[in-house]
């Protein structure tokens, strides 16, 4: 990623801390990888008929974390009151998904490494909620 | 748009209102169009540089109707929390692009088709939100 | 869908057939659409162990088809080799899912739905490949 | 990023090359991150007159790179036509946006960046094409 490098090259100012948002937008971005594989891997297991609900999560965080990375990507012609409420509604699928993945996690990997995926970035999207109030 | 007819061949039970469902879906993706559109359109304006907000509002909405159409599209393993703040996020996003492209209607017509259908867009997502309470 | 709306309010030249664009651009939306429903409504079936590589193709197709209505909805700076390319692509995601569908169309209303909706977008696809070649 | 962690969870065989198809995922999400930002900072220069066309094809590409890199991150139901296909469109968007940028990576460090992060991609794409072939 690149991220930080990115951001350091805007070329007007930007209101929020660098380092949180590119931290945020990293985790993000990751997420939304993890959240699209959790997805698969649950399709590919034999006990799919109890995974439903976590796939359906899954697709649904993947876009959810895709579309609050890419608005926090963008600082040009910055809406608080629209990054506010998307960041709000990324942490609630961070829960969410962090919550259905983990009923799982004993007896799937991967959705141990996304519930821990979902989790971390639930901080960080709080942490932002908070820096942006 | 085969929005209900794909409904319709849902073979479990949907918990929402469908017709609301199917109008609210349809009205996400035609604006979801629409932004992309008038993003584009802004950006061959001569006076671009007064449209950089309208711009980057359009892009962001784009992609909040995108994933929440998506989410709405989906019934399987339904979890109110994430749906309700994604709404939450969608219609105040529909605000702000109402908003802004309402500033720019008197002199382009693609932000005064675009404030139009975000305005519809709004009032379909918070009947939603009322419905799911 | 005001997708014929705003590309007539478009403020410079569009070099493809606009009618043909615009039918292309709505079905692509349509069948995004259709596939995340499909999808969606494989994975409640009780035979979902027989529906997996269906909903894999689905959701593939949803974000190839979403991406291809996107780049096709934007017509400043155009490039002709990038849009014939996504263009060749979306053809042969709209032949594979309608392949994919069409063998469960007997026993799925949704995939039988979701196989005409492919097939109808392949078509357009092809049309729009001709026409700006 | 923990797209081989994830990767290593999934309960089937993957039939590319594990390291290749991980490498070439991390390059085609960061690749839509620095896209994302680089049309953003191409907004908000005073000569964004000159930046329509960039501007327009990072958006393109970001949007290419985001539904390819969620197409390789499944593994259930391989179709290989459909993966060959956008893959290309792929490769040829890493070319249009590498020398898009390359013509202002003198006057914008973001393009600088971009360009080689477009490239990189290129050839990680080129790579797995040829390994799938």
């Amino acid at each position: 990623m690149r991220t930080t490098e990115m951001m350091n090259t805007y070329p007007a100012e930007i209101s929020v801390d660098r380092d949180l948002l590119a931290r945020t937008i990293d985790m993000l971005v990751a997420c939304a990888q993890a959240c699209t594989s959790c997805a698969d891997a649950c399709l590919s297991e034999e006990t799919v008929t109890e995974l439903r609900k976590c796939i359906r999560t899954n697709l649904d965080c993947a876009d959810i974390y895709a579309a609050t990375a890419r608005i926090l990507s963008r600082h040009t012609g910055y809406d608080a009151n629209l990054t506010h409420a998307q960041l709000q509604a990324c942490a609630q699928a961070c829960e969410s998904c962090g919550d259905e993945c983990e009923q799982h996690a004993g007896h799937h990997e991967h959705c141990s490494v996304c519930a821990e995926a979902c989790r971390a970035c639930a901080q960080a999207c709080n942490e932002l909620l908070a820096a942006i109030a």
